[in-house]
């Protein structure tokens, strides 16, 4: 069965998942890269970079769950691209030539455009529709594998209200952002519809695994 | 030197310390007690009822943290009584003949009465001041120990964003409450005044620790 996967989406201790003041400049605002740090600590995230460092501990391990079993994701226009890409044709998006995808890669926009293919497998489509309905077409093109929902948080928490998500990781951060945009609005009793586990790691950061028990 | 200290102070995922809809019969409105379960299977907490159960692991270990070294303690309005409480003249808190607090306690309130001794050392003080006099007063009848802010949220909030919290022990359970009283709004960059430290036990809470180190 393809399940509806988010992992390693980070928030702080009052449930911001972004800053506020997004531009091309700062991609999450005030918030920086402060929510990413325990990620770029990871052995994992050394290796994309091309470089030996890195811890192999407990962040490693979850971080590197992001790849396995994934056939396609699904992400909002909001992590695409900057406030106002839409009007930029020659933007696509922040990832460079080769993006981290390497799937079929479904994009959440009111402003849709041609499918872009990138080096290394991604191709971006464009999609303006529901999330059933985009989850529907993401799992076509996933070819019976998983699909991630990889964000933002608006969509993470259109996905959950909508009860589409079969597997959440959620890493909370011990930071206070203030403001921004929040994941857990109006996912009021989430949990009934789970079994939920929660780890904290040696960089502070507590992984929070909600795995869907009911249908 | 006396602290400010807060213990066992337990919130959701989505920062609420308590529900909506408070009322003499649902001290913490829809919330109920889901947020303090994990206190409740202690053995400290099985203790204070007589009998012999609960658990002694590390939520044991944190909770009882609560009594040592404190000499008084400052409250809300809100956690004193139920909405409405100060037309109660018969009204004694929620607590008892005999109050957990066993030391000079103090309620915040615009609807000052006098004093209330009750049994085992605790009597209440009604004061309308600031967060920073009330600790003064509360300093001075603790005798050189510490204090402890008691709750709920808006008054631990008020103190923190005064920076008058020394020691700041905050439980995170894992639901989803949706609405309610949050705990950390106005409060960005709170961590940048303390060392925090964050562990999960096996009850699937999260204990955070907030230890000031900038004054």
């Amino acid at each position: 069965m393809s399940l509806a996967r988010v992992h390693n989406f980070s928030v702080s201790l009052d449930g911001f998942a972004t800053g506020e003041a997004l531009s091309r400049e700062a991609p999450f605002g005030h918030a920086g890269e402060r929510l990413h740090q325990w990620m770029f600590a990871t052995r994992w995230w050394h290796e994309r970079s091309g470089d030996a460092g890195g811890t192999s501990g407990a962040d490693d391990v979850f971080v590197r769950r992001f790849e396995p079993g994934i056939g396609a994701e699904i992400m909002g226009a909001g992590k695409y691209g900057y406030p106002g890409w839409h009007e930029d044709p020659e933007w696509k998006g922040w990832w460079g030539p080769n993006p981290p995808f390497h799937t079929p890669t479904f994009v959440l926009t009111r402003h849709t455009r041609p499918p872009l293919a990138m080096e290394g497998g991604t191709t971006f489509h464009f999609l303006d529709t529901s999330p059933a309905d985009a989850l529907k077409t993401a799992r076509e093109a996933a070819g019976g594998k998983d699909v991630r929902i990889g964000g933002g948080a608006t969509v993470i928490r259109e996905f959950l209200a909508a009860r589409l998500i079969d597997h959440l990781h959620v890493v909370v951060v011990p930071i206070v952002l203030g403001r921004g945009v929040r994941l857990w609005d109006g996912l009021e009793g989430l949990e009934r519809d789970y079994a939920v586990d929660t780890v904290t790691t040696s960089s502070g950061v507590t992984h929070l695994t909600f795995e869907r028990t009911a249908r």
